[in-house]
């Protein structure tokens, strides 16, 4: 296998986007990557778009492409629920470390506003099992991670302030990222007077409904190092499948499919959880932020509120987590969150990103998890910097 | 980059499949593919399911992973449109030549008739180019190929006639095909005198709705080997977009994005088009067959209806073509063609195909042409059996 290299990375503003066409979205963020790699559109042979379907466009990818003139390219889609553009930019991966190609585009873009938001909600909710649990249960999306909070809670003994903490520090470091949708701070005490959604989550706990786009271009160590002098290096990434069947589960305080992408990515990277110097992960809602530091290795099982208690999650800590604000704050536009994540990693490894939300680079490594579904799919990613 | 064969393939009943969901649908495909391959589902750490979005569930690939208990593999969904899982092939195959897996599965699959006729139709015709041509023109997806059938016809003096023996010939392999949607054979008349649905195209140059899946594994060559001794070979499998804006396109008698893939794989193949047996292409409309033969090559710009007046698509003529029955006779669930197609060519290059539809392998190639919407995106694969 070839090495490769983050050469480019493109955001776009995320949020409630109704000024601009998907196209449009996409655009905003292929045209900084493009820009970032110095590359022009007739460079990209192989160009990957991740987005999950919550558009009007039969072929979002075709529109993306279009308005970007990128035509050169093998094209296609990409989805995996929530982890859909970490599963492009994976494919992306397998392109250019085969050798098919030098170069490689992922573009994670989804304007999920375009339907209405009892549809969203739908469509979200038949992401589940959706034969037994959403049509027959009527399950829908918090309640899923509900499920695994009342667990968590009730097998290691944390409260709703942990996880109403979690929502604090993410609201803090979205407060400062110009990208971010929710840019205002939040006290423990907001978050715990908010509405119950699903208990116990409240509406704070929650992730929202999002527009955005985020781009990544890759290529192959020997093209990176005429591109860049600042090439981030993709050591791992691995991703597993899991069921969608709840009655399937071994155990509710945790994603198996998490755990065995981390497994498999830090034997690939050759290094153990304690060399990451900063991550991102999946809080589509306050409790996967906790079991993701578990699944991920970070802590052992029924440690991670502790982490979060003592502030060890905040740049300064033992492991800065979502100091971009995390799907929390950010926001999650479900095709576009895995990219999102690489472009503030990469910035972080790279020591340029935003002054405010810089964490320490000790180790020089970085880590993206991201999940589908409550973990139908999940993907994890090591970046470095050497 | 490593060597990659086809070591199993597997395929599903094609029709309106009302007996059986999704993951049921995919399964009548996987079964066989893993048998044929000699592998167990705990064999397989890399899935990528070719699915259109024609169906009601939100997470398809996460059902076909689940019912298969596909449960150790990275998994994701890929859409190319109508050419969604050549895409998926293509996926497949740069994870086992990168070195990542030594072996993948792609499945096929799409259950079209879960949704109304009227919603297909319309989903259809919005693969087009979206916001001017289905939403301010009305454009439908037979429309769109018209306009191809007018420009063809009235460029090179072919006529109706011609579009008329394309189907027939389809018709007739279809008929001994157990896994085709029509299994009857028709004659020019029958088609001439069949309703227009878009002048010059009737209903019979109109390929069907259709619910249907095919699975194909792939090996890295150590492995291949000792799995079995008829390995098919990948010798090249390349993609390209093309404008979904008509108005940009540079001349209606051909396909860009599928010449351009046509050129990368037999320049990668290192082969010329005169040494490939038997082809699949597709001919999603009569019209469609005619272009595919002159993009890919087999004869010179307005030559492919003259070939066909003399039979030489026919098993013994000079490139026997779409002799499974084709997009138009053994139907065309959008997910499933593209392996449905290497289904039909890999049992062909092994000589086991059913007897009456088995081409005679001189060269020891196989070609299948793979389009999806109208240009919008084409992929080529070239197998061996060398």
């Amino acid at each position: 296998m070839r090495r490769v290299a983050v050469v480019g990375v493109g955001h776009s503003k995320f949020g409630r986007r109704d000024d601009v066409n998907l196209g449009e979205l996409a655009f905003e963020s292929i045209k900084p990557a493009l820009e970032d790699a110095g590359l022009a559109p007739e460079d990209i042979p192989f160009l990957v778009v991740g987005n999950g379907g919550f558009c009007e466009e039969t072929l979002p990818a075709v529109a993306i492409a279009d308005y970007a003139e990128l035509y050169n390219a093998e094209l296609l889609r990409v989805e995996a629920a929530c982890a859909t553009s970490s599963a492009a930019l994976s494919m992306a991966y397998n392109a250019v470390a085969s050798g098919k190609v030098d170069v490689a585009m992922a573009v994670g873009c989804e304007k999920m506003t375009e339907l209405d938001t009892p549809y969203i909600v739908e469509l979200i909710g038949r992401a589940g099992f959706f034969f037994w649990e959403f049509q027959h249960f009527g399950l829908t999306f918090p309640g899923y991670y509900a499920l695994h909070a009342t667990a968590y809670l009730n097998q290691y003994g944390a409260s709703e302030e942990h996880l109403a903490m979690v929502a604090v520090k993410n609201h803090k470091y979205a407060a400062t990222n110009p990208y971010a949708q929710f840019r205002q701070e939040i006290t423990v005490e907001q978050v715990l007077k908010s509405p119950y959604i699903a208990w116990p989550l409240k509406l704070f706990d929650c992730c929202p409904i999002t527009d955005g786009s985020a781009t990544v271009i890759l290529a192959a160590e020997e093209k990176a190092k005429k591109l860049t002098d600042t090439p981030v290096w993709i050591e791992a990434i691995e991703g597993c499948g899991g069921s969608a069947n709840l009655s399937k589960r071994e155990s509710f305080v945790g994603l198996k499919a998490a755990q065995v992408a981390a497994e498999k990515a830090f034997k690939k990277a050759k290094i153990t959880p304690d060399k990451i110097d900063v991550a991102n992960v999946h809080d589509c809602f306050t409790i996967a932020e906790l079991m993701a530091m578990e699944d991920i290795g970070f802590c052992g099982r029924g440690e991670a509120y502790k982490l979060v208690e003592e502030g060890q999650t905040y740049i300064g800590g033992k492991i800065p987590i979502n100091v971009d604000g995390g799907l929390k704050a950010k926001g999650h536009p479900i095709g576009a969150t895995g990219t999102s994540m690489i472009y503030s990693l990469t910035k972080q490894l790279r020591g340029e990103y935003i002054k405010s939300n810089q964490a320490p680079i000790k180790h020089g490594y970085a880590l993206a998890h991201n999940v589908g579904g409550t973990g139908h799919y999940a993907y994890i990613t090591i970046l470095s910097r050497k």
